[in-house]
């Protein structure tokens, strides 16, 4: 991948195996309008096999992190045959895609929020691993007040916090600040702006040192058991730690635990 | 429906939308008795299918908010022939369909809670869509102090906040302060108690300002696909959305705030 | 059972009902090793059909409340013809098995943390009703930096914190402080050190006060309720609750609160 911009999706892989995808469209807010999305699907597709991403960076260029969708595009499908409907099923579907493949992307991705993310930006936000935010940050579900319910976002935002607190969200449209978010659990923490890219990226790098294999393995088995029963999720979890204790990674990071020594990590 | 009272429950409809509910048997700690229960089983099975109805504000008279059920009905029905058993069936099935007809409902049901919420009494607050509370109110689920574990409560109550929560709740039958309660997610949030009523009813305008059709649409959506696998929930909620957008007031309400003018909603 | 000490596992039952269980194998900083396995094996299956306990307490002594797995075990495993696999298989079940007789336990189990509660014993502390700890106290699911993911731990966690909280922790192994496990709900709330003790019996002293019957109906149906469907939840609940009702403890219970006594107890 390298060092590489098509003018509205950044994205530069740092050595430490750090992937950081910045948004950069501006004029639309960053929506995630079917170019951005198709860039998005391609290049979280690519970075999920690519052995050389070890976590993923996901910041945006501007005053919006992300708008959501492109009301323009919307707009212009209404004039369609179908009223739009072909389009706004292919448009919700990809816009799907995208998010789920952050979910079972086997790279951690952090969000770097310095903006304002609403909508399907919220979504992208709540669909990350984990999300570091600037004080000035800012969130919100605003679909209802142009009469368009947030439904899609609501199934990421409503598996990050409380009921109440997503139901606020979604039924007065109010924006939510970094501290809030912080507060209910959409975000990890509210830095201070001017330190944000430089906590996110010490972030990736703390988790860009572990093994890919074991990283891997268990924001996997994260998802993944999170929707069984419990003694499902401990019949599955046991078994995913035996596999995981029998790679060359466990054994080499249990010695060098003991022997108070760098692990070297091979296992993807 | 207009301005109603019958004793027991007080219900005044707004011009804006707002249906304003207030339990007032405040001898009886506004428990939900049979009639109590019958009454709310009415006013929401009405409130429901009336156009005029935008939004629920579910409110009390007293010191208590609800003491939940009447300890007095449940011991004279222990001398019924059958120790009470087809009396409590009947009685907690009833009080289950309240606080489904409050979920199910397609108008968001705000609760706004001056005094003590206990046992159903809690699960009421829990299971509104939104709750403000003044500073002064306090939840509790004391079941277990009289022998009796807030089983059906700690439905909704689970639905609310963490396990350790609810458990402590449950199992200590303590009284947990407005802020504790905001802090947990049991309500949205706690303010001063001279300003609750304001609050609530400028919280009930907003979202009575929206379409109603949005409303529904999403309130539906939100409580079904949260019980959903990820890749189900994303399928049917890409379905809701693509429905919602082939709408009037989704067109209207785009197009509106595409040209900066207030949207004009139609559709029920 | 009585006041009991075999070494690494102290236990004390007093007359209030309140079984003590003390972890104290301070050299291998209460590692659950095989042994300490096998000794909480038995004293929760015991202590589950032991009328005269009404509530567990599980302390540790010394700075670790409990390292998760032993170390040591694991790497001598590795010598094994099959690697370990056989006995990784039989480790894990068997601790899975620990987790789940204390969810399953009809007795109430509260944790008492004073030091460092990491991988396996963070869960442990997980799995808990209740917990409390002091200021001093720390959690952690630092398998990562070992190349061995947390995935049984996460299960517990996953079950009482949100997924960014619980993500940061499994993906980093970053240690949180006792008062960040009280904000995202890993802990009931942290302590001063030298109270923990005293408040932590005294919450256990309360919930021994309550009805054996209605502590263990409750309990039960809590865990098993919130893996239903709302609709499903209500009908079993509401089945568990008539149950409950036609007790004599119920009806005691309500007598005695009717009649401002103290009331008498007998269903186990």
């Amino acid at each position: 991948m390298g060092n590489h911009s098509d003018g509205i999706l950044h994205s530069e892989l740092f050595d430490s195996g750090i992937l950081r995808l910045t948004l950069n469209d501006q004029k639309r807010r960053n929506a995630l309008s079917e170019d951005m999305l198709a860039r998005l699907v391609d290049v979280f597709s690519s970075a999920a096999t690519n052995a050389e991403v070890r976590v993923i960076v996901l910041a945006a260029e501007g005053p919006a992190f992300s708008a959501g969708h492109d009301l323009k595009e919307i707009t212009a499908a209404r004039s369609h045959e179908d009223a739009g409907k072909a389009y706004f099923t292919e448009l919700l579907d990809t816009c799907a895609s995208v998010m789920q493949l952050i979910v079972s992307n086997p790279k951690p991705v952090i969000a770097e929020v310095t903006g304002v993310a609403t909508a399907a930006g919220c979504q992208l936000v709540a669909s990350c691993d984990l999300a570091l935010a600037a004080d000035s940050a800012r969130f919100a579900t605003p679909g209802v007040n142009i009469g368009l319910f947030c439904s899609t976002p609501m199934v990421a935002l409503s598996r990050n916090v409380a009921n109440k607190h997503a139901m606020e969200m979604l039924l007065t449209g109010d924006m939510v600040s970094a501290s809030k978010a912080e507060e209910i659990g959409l975000i990890n923490r509210a830095v201070a702006a001017e330190k944000l890219t430089a906590e996110t990226m010490a972030m990736a790098a703390k988790i860009a040192s572990k093994s890919a294999m074991t990283l891997a393995v268990g924001k996997h088995a994260f998802y993944r058991q999170s929707e069984m029963s419990l003694p499902d999720a401990y019949n599955y979890s046991s078994q995913v730690m035996v596999d995981n204790m029998l790679k060359h990674d466990a054994e080499e990071g249990i010695g060098a635990f003991v022997e108070k020594r760098t692990p070297q990590w091979k296992d993807q």
